[in-house]
C-alpha cells in the first residue's frame, strides 16, 4: 500500500438536548432537575484522505477544538498513518495550550487506520480481551424527590445497579453540601452494598480543604473503598499534597484526571501522588497518548482507569491487561448518560449497556468500531471549520 | 465603599495586521519573511460593574476564551474584590480544561480593583521598585537576508542590543536546523557578547531527542549562559528528564512555561526539574496566581521569571523581589514585537522601550497601568461574547 494521504480535515459541531437536566450552583454543574431541558455541543472530527476512506471521532469539548488550527498544517498532506510524526508536532504547537486538540485529531487518525486496514483499533494495538467490568458513575447529587437527593437515595440507586449486574459504584457527590453530609454519604452507601459492590468516591474538587478531605478519607477507609479520587479543592494537581493523603489515608487514591499528559502522568507517579493512574483519551494525546501511559504505567506496576465511556475507550481497554474498570456514566435514578446521539448499530452507553456479569464488550466493526448518524448530526450542525 | 457588584463581562475579539511575517515549517510558528504579512487575532475581557468603573484585559488565545463561559456564572453579581473566591470557582470549574480562560478574567478584576481604588497594581499587592531590567529576547531564526539568518547575524543582533543599552539577550533558534548549527550560535553569541551580557537560550522545544539537548546544553556551559530553556521535545513538561538535565549540564534551566499553575509548579520545583522558574500571566491564572507562585517559589529561596511583555508583567515585577529580567520581544533586526496595538499614552513594548540602563518602567496609572485604544478596537472588532 502506498502511503495514503491526508487531504483535508474538518471539524462538526452539532448540538443536542437533554431532558431533565439543567446546570446549578455557581459554576452550573449540571444535575436532575425534572422538567428542565439543558442544550449541549458536540463536535466531530473529519480526516479525508486521497484513498477516499475518512476518518471520524466524536468528542472534545469546544476548548479542545479550538486550538486544531495550531497544528492542521502538520496533518494535511502527510501520510494517514503517520500519527507518531503528527503526535509529536502537535506537541509542540500546542505547547502553550496545554495540548488541546491533538487528542481529538489523534483518534480520528486511529479510527483512519482502522479503516484502511479493515480492523478494530484494538488489534492494531494487540488484544488482550474483547471485555470488561463496568461501574456505575452517578450524576452529582440533587435535591429532587427520586433524585440522588439523599444518603439513601444513592444507596437504593446503588442496589438497583447490583441487581442489574453491576460489580462497582462510584459516587459523583453534592457541589454544596455540609461535610457532615458528605460522611454519612460515604458511611450510608458503604454501610449498604460495601460488601458486594467495589465502591469509589469522586467529590470532583467540590471540597474546599485539606482538612475535610481527610474526614470524608477516614470514612473511606472504614468502609474498606475501592478508590477515591479527586477531592478536593487544590483541583486534583498537588502530587505533594496527594501524597500526603495517600501517607494519612490508607485508601487507594485516584488521580490525574487534571493533569494532562504522558510526562506529567510519570512524574506525578514518581512523586507518590497516586496509587491508581487516571487516563483520559480526549485530555492525554488520545489513543497514542493514552497508550504512552499505560505502558509507561505498567512499567511502575501501576494499573490505568479511563476516565468516561465512550468507543476510544472500549477499544483500547480491550488491548490493556493493566486496567480494571470501564465508567459507564453518567448515571441516576431517572436520568440516562447525556453523550450525544451519534452511535447507530446498537452501540450504547447506557445504564443497561451491560451483560449478565456487569460487562462491557468491544465490537469488531472496523476502526473505533461505531458507524455514526450522519442524518442527525447533519441535521443538528451548527458550525464546521475546515482544514486543508 | 459597599461591594460594587459585576454586572456583566464581554470577551472583544478584533485583529490586526503584522508586516513581513508569515508562519513556516510544519507547525507555522511566525517569523521574519519580507514582503509578506499576516493576520492576528487578540482579545479583551471587559468586566462592568453596578458603580460605573469597568476592568480591562488584552490577552489570551482563542483557547483560554473559549474556557470562560464555564465559570461565568460564579463572576456574574460577584463583588468586584471577590477574586479569590472567582479563582477558586474557575479553578474547580476549569479542571477538565487546564485552568483556560481564568487567567484572563482574574486580570481584568485586578485591572477593576485598580481603578475601583485609583491606585496602580503594584501599590495594591506592595511595592518593591518601579523598574527592573529586561532583555531582548529573538523572534526564532530564519532564512532571509538581513534576517535572523546565521549564528553571525543572531551575534550581530546582540551587539546592537547591547549598544542600546541591554544587559541581556535571548536566543529563540531555528525550528528545524542541524544540530551542529545550534551548537554553533550559542558559541557565535557566547564569544562575540558573553563576557558582557546575561545570555539565554530557548529553543522553544524544538530539539527531537535528550542527547541533542545534551550537546547544545554543552556549549552554553562553556560561554557560561544565564540560563536555559524548554529545550527539547518532551513539551519542558517532564521534571523527570528536566533534573537529568541538571545533573549532567551546570548551566541553570528554566522550565515551567508549559506546565499550568501553582500546585504543577510546586511539584516541579521538589522534584528538582528547574533552578529559576518561569511564570506565565496568562497561562498560571493570572496576576492572582502568578503572585502565589512567586510567593512559594520565594519560599523555596527561588527566583520567578516573566514570560513575554506586558502590562501585567510591569505591575507584578515592581512588586517582586525574587525577578531578575522582563522578557521584552520578540525582536529581530527588522520585526518589532507583534502585540496588539492598543495601549495609548505612550505604552510601549517595542525594542527601543528601555531606558539608559536597560531598564523598564511601571506607570502610576490605576488599574493595570494603560490606557485601551478603544477607537482601534471598535474599527476591528471581529467578535464578541456577553455574560450576564
Amino acid at each position: 500500500m502506498a502511503d495514503p494521504k491526508i487531504t483535508k480535515m474538518e471539524v462538526i459541531e452539532f448540538e443536542y438536548f437533554v431532558e431533565n437536566m439543567e446546570g446549578s450552583g455557581r459554576i452550573q454543574l449540571p444535575g436532575y432537575a425534572p422538567g428542565t431541558k439543558i442544550r449541549n455541543t458536540a463536535r466531530m472530527v473529519v480526516i479525508h484522505t486521497d484513498a477516499g476512506v475518512t476518518g471520524e471521532y466524536v468528542g472534545g469539548s469546544a476548548t479542545e477544538h479550538s486550538a486544531i488550527g495550531l497544528f492542521a498544517n502538520a496533518v494535511i498532506g502527510e501520510s494517514a498513518f503517520a500519527r507518531e510524526r503528527i503526535y509529536n508536532d502537535a506537541k509542540q504547537a500546542t505547547r502553550q495550550h496545554a495540548r488541546m486538540g491533538m487528542s481529538q485529531v489523534d483518534m480520528a487518525l486511529w479510527d483512519l487506520a482502522g479503516k484502511l486496514l479493515d480492523q478494530p483499533i484494538y488489534r492494531l494495538l494487540g488484544e488482550h480481551r474483547k471485555s470488561f467490568p463496568a461501574y456505575a458513575s452517578t450524576y452529582i447529587g440533587d435535591n429532587y424527590p427520586g433524585g440522588l437527593n439523599s444518603p439513601e437515595a444513592y444507596a437504593d440507586f446503588a442496589e438497583e445497579c447490583y441487581d442489574m449486574g453491576y460489580k462497582a459504584f462510584k459516587i459523583h457527590p453534592w457541589q454544596e453540601a455540609p461535610i457532615e453530609q458528605h460522611v454519612r454519604l460515604v458511611e450510608v452507601v458503604g454501610e449498604r452494598v460495601g460488601d458486594k459492590m467495589d465502591l469509589m468516591l469522586d467529590p470532583f474538587c467540590a471540597i474546599l480543604t485539606f482538612g475535610d478531605a481527610l474526614k470524608i478519607g477516614r470514612a473511606c477507609e472504614a468502609y474498606n473503598y475501592y478508590w477515591w479520587e479527586d477531592v478536593f479543592k487544590d483541583g486534583g494537581e498537588s502530587a505533594f499534597a496527594h501524597r500526603k493523603l495517600r501517607e494519612l489515608i490508607r485508601v487507594p487514591l485516584l488521580q490525574l484526571e487534571h493533569v494532562r499528559g504522558l510526562e506529567k502522568h510519570v512524574d506525578f507517579i514518581v512523586a507518590d501522588g497516586t496509587d491508581f493512574v487516571r487516563i483520559d483519551h480526549d485530555y492525554d494525546g488520545g489513543i497514542t497518548g493514552v497508550m504512552k501511559i499505560a505502558h509507561a504505567s505498567e512499567g511502575f506496576g501501576l494499573d490505568v482507569e479511563p476516565h468516561g465511556p465512550g468507543p476510544s475507550r472500549r477499544q483500547t481497554m480491550a488491548a490493556m491487561r493493566n486496567s480494571n474498570y470501564y465508567e459507564l456514566g453518567l448515571v441516576h435514578p431517572k436520568l440516562q448518560p447525556s453523550y450525544p446521539p451519534v452511535y447507530l448499530d446498537g452501540y450504547s452507553d447506557m445504564l443497561d449497556a451491560i451483560d449478565e456479569n456487569g460487562h462491557i464488550h468491544v465490537t469488531d466493526l472496523p476502526g473505533m468500531g461505531v458507524t455514526h448518524d450522519w442524518d442527525f448530526i447533519n441535521k443538528h450542525t451548527v458550525g464546521k471549520t475546515v482544514y486543508d
